[in-house]
């Protein structure tokens, strides 16, 4: 899967996107990389991030895989366009305990409208990163010129 | 659908793991009901919660879906029980634009290890609820005796 | 969620639509009511359709709650669109066995790209029907003068 | 992923399980490679197999898919023991048109009780396999010996 970005800044695009989004500063999440159809995002660990065990919350589990899967779609997007999550499926597979989240999102498939992408998270623990969990996704490009911007 | 919770004090349960997530703390959110097999959660509005056009961040739509969907499943659960999330998916139907949150959650199936849930989320914007995601859950029963409580 | 169709003729499109799926036939599923975002299909139970335990195979089930879905989300698409699944989430809530599955979906939010369902399948056993799965789908509005039929 | 199956006979004890799956027969699948936490099954094009295009109906893909899914885990389970279906998501990605459906399964995390596993579905056409669907699944391991054989 190798994909050919349709314009030339799109790793401009994705970082200015990135920054526009007030929940990445409030968590301390960090856009680590960008490549044609991929995406990598860092979150340390806080207590304020925390559910009742302690461990990362699956809503900030969701959060990064979520936010990985749309940039690494967005990566793709032609010049004048927005990105929404259509919806996302994610299994939980061990508990974010660890001092460190990475989610890496890759583009399965790329269409006019519709892309599907898959983005996994790991939690990283002594060095070691463990598998934490596992979704897929899908997003649709909108036009910005379009008046269908919050309407899919 | 009507359930019969396995332990009196069904609701004290909820309410004291909820107050133990320093998330929903972090974030602002509220429990606002809690019945056998049903659980309500808002959330206000907050320049840090958003996206890059300054609507709920589709992670904050899904921390709600997904912790309502888990706490309207622990209200059935057993007293000496732990709960996690397996899995959920998650639609989203309408952007996050407006003053408030509104995540409710309705328990399907009750199993005696897991409970499978659909919860929806509602933009509240000048005095109007609108349906904004809709999701479906899987959630564990963990005992709390026992050693599997990280491992699913 | 009352829906308004699109057309006139939304009920004999489902109609002749489901009659050119020729897997309906071949399982010997039937299309018992179509309103404007609403599709029941029932399917008797053969042997032909099960899995090692002699129940309804899930697949089996998946394939009515995908065409349930498609069909209730057909009902409110234009006079000359065609549509495909995006996709769908299947939660299995009770093992298949009876004498008859019936499906039933009901539009969530038709919008101009993109339908949201949610279908139940439900098994009939003794005259009794039980929740046998729960699923939520996504589905897309194809313009049929448009060359994008077979790309979404 | 390597994964070491528990039982020396994994191999046996999927073939045999497929081959009691009567639908498998009726729709003419074949079940082409088992290896521990892997699964890969065929299916010829066959006219009763499609929907209002003439191209594999989308309950035949999630079939084939949830098969996968299911084999590649029970691959990994203990001698005296079951496997249901949790749940599964599927992404419609590129229509089935083609000769030939296959599906291949790989185990993401092999636990206790709940085994999560990713299918692909791919459409060979003309000699060329191309991905028509990608789907993540949640099953079960049920001990034979337990009476929760039909309750999850």
């Amino acid at each position: 899967m190798n994909f050919k970005p349709k314009t030339e800044n799109y790793k401009q695009k994705v970082e200015e996107s990135f920054r526009l989004q007030k929940f990445m500063d409030f968590i301390g999440a960090k856009l680590v990389e960008v490549k044609p159809g991929f995406c990598e995002i860092h979150l340390p660990y806080k207590e304020e991030l925390t559910q009742q065990n302690g461990f990362f919350h699956a809503g900030i589990i969701s959060t990064l895989a979520d936010n990985a899967a749309g940039f690494a779609s967005f990566s793709l997007m032609e010049e004048d366009s927005s990105i929404l999550s259509v919806e996302f499926k994610l299994n939980l597979i061990s508990p974010g305990i660890g001092e460190l989240l990475i989610a890496r999102a890759k583009v399965l498939k790329s269409g006019r409208t519709l892309t599907i992408c898959r983005a996994d998270v790991f939690i990283l623990k002594d060095g070691v990163e463990k598998l934490c969990a596992a979704s897929q996704a899908t997003l649709i490009q909108i036009k910005n010129s379009s008046e269908t911007k919050t309407e899919k």
